[in-house]
């Protein structure tokens, strides 16, 4: 059988599924323990750099546009006119990247608790932060939760969960309380969208974001799947909820002339990534 | 950093892409070296039984689904009236099963070269081995090279390639030699599909198998993207080729009605996953 030396290779486990994914490394290039968690930084042979926090894989250069594209741009391209975006976690500022790249846009003000995130991603990932600067983007760090339980009422167009797995301090981003005050913080044409882990391994989760999104008064909801090689099951999803709007249309020729470049996504894969599994239809 | 014992855990590397995917194990069922691969089969944690070949992941109980599924019904909708199906490989009897699920099929007949595959098959997946009584069903041991060159010209309706990855005994069934067989041996409606590997991993050996079933004389070809958390980025791939017909397109009002129960597939999972990641629009 197949050695993984740990020496070697980065391995994260997910003990819960019996299955681990490994990255095989060309070194470890930073780490420390913020105030917040454990930060990693290696680099491997094949993904470019990793970022590990807390022995959970985040991203890696080589294949965060999945994950990065597929939390923005549906929702900006639902939204009939988004200027006003704010995005809740996301330190490594892929998603503020990818957000930038809509003209419309105005303002958009990013709350992650751990400044060190963004610091080491302006290290070690500079291309996601390459919108840093730009004259739009407000960053702050701080308690996301709380930002938005203060936020004015009616104020956001789209707000974009961009978290960590639903345990820890990312914990109360997938819960009712959470999920009313961002209701309250949207405008009526407004789009909540979250991360919303693998629908192979967490099926029961999605149903679950579906029935908190809908009972915090949100009109409609829709899931969307992506790949995403470095997360447990290699397949991902990002959930949507429209506070008076149906999340399942989307403005098509828009996205279909959109004025910027991606990987992954285009307006094809916005309308694929919509459609259910079969096995989900019946949950 | 963790530690994959390997005792413990079947772990299956790809060197070439830096990464490994790791099942636990409860214990190992059983073990050979068939005339033609070591064939080995493990009882893991999670993912049920699961069977390796030359030390590559072939199948788990679990995840399966999406393969065979993905394989079978995406072909046999875009076909007007499919009658005579025949599978190269499949061994492991998982397609000739979906295949079995279309009542106009008359006939399906599989080549695999080991029939130890299908023997073990029968004994640690015979969920996946139940229809192979089906009076339908003929299942032959050989060449499937051999037999396709040697099969009567316009006879096939849906020729499925179920193989394994394109080395060793399964080369020659990604070659020119062996699509113009293929089409020679179809009806005009005739449809080929077969696996196409990962399309994160292997865009190149995509773009060379449209290109070569293209020069081989095919009409139109599409490739079909389906998660697959057991392989290789979690992401794979089907490609699809019509002798006179355009594959894009297929029955859309049979698909929505299908008369038998699939865990992934349904319509609207066959026209998402024809829609190509941008990056693959470009190459």
């Amino acid at each position: 059988m197949n050695k993984i030396d740990p020496h070697e290779w980065f391995t994260e486990v997910f003990e819960v599924e019996g299955s681990a994914f490994s990255f095989k490394l060309k070194t470890k290039l930073h780490e420390e323990k913020s105030p917040y968690q454990k930060i990693a930084i290696y680099d491997t042979e094949k993904f470019g750099h990793l970022m590990v926090i807390d022995g959970c894989v985040m991203l890696t250069q080589r294949d965060n546009f999945f994950y990065h594209e597929m939390l923005t741009h549906p929702a900006l391209f639902t939204h009939a006119n988004p200027k006003e975006v704010v995005i809740i976690g996301g330190g490594d500022c892929g998603t503020l990247r990818e957000v930038l790249k809509h003209k419309p846009v105005e303002k958009v003000t990013q709350i992650d608790i751990d400044e060190r995130v963004t610091r080491l991603s302006e290290t070690y990932f500079p291309e996601l932060c390459a919108s840093n600067r730009d004259l739009r983007a407000h960053l702050y760090f701080g308690d996301g939760i709380e930002w938005i339980a203060n936020c004015p009422e009616n104020t956001i167009d789209v707000l974009i969960i961009d978290s960590t797995d639903p345990v820890g301090v990312a914990e109360g981003l997938f819960g009712m309380a959470f999920y009313e005050n961002c209701f309250k913080a949207l405008k009526a044409g407004g789009i909540l969208i979250c991360q919303s882990e693998s629908p192979f391994y967490h099926q029961t989760l999605i149903k679950d974001i579906h029935k908190n999104l809908l009972n915090s008064g949100f009109k409609s909801t829709a899931t969307l799947s992506f790949p995403q090689p470095c997360y447990p099951s290699g397949w991902w999803s990002a959930t949507m909820a429209g506070k008076a709007i149906d999340v399942q249309n989307f403005n098509v020729t828009t996205a279909e002339q959109k004025d910027f470049s991606t990987e992954y996504y285009n307006a094809a894969i916005h309308k694929a990534a919509l459609s259910m599994p079969e096995y989900m239809t019946r949950i």
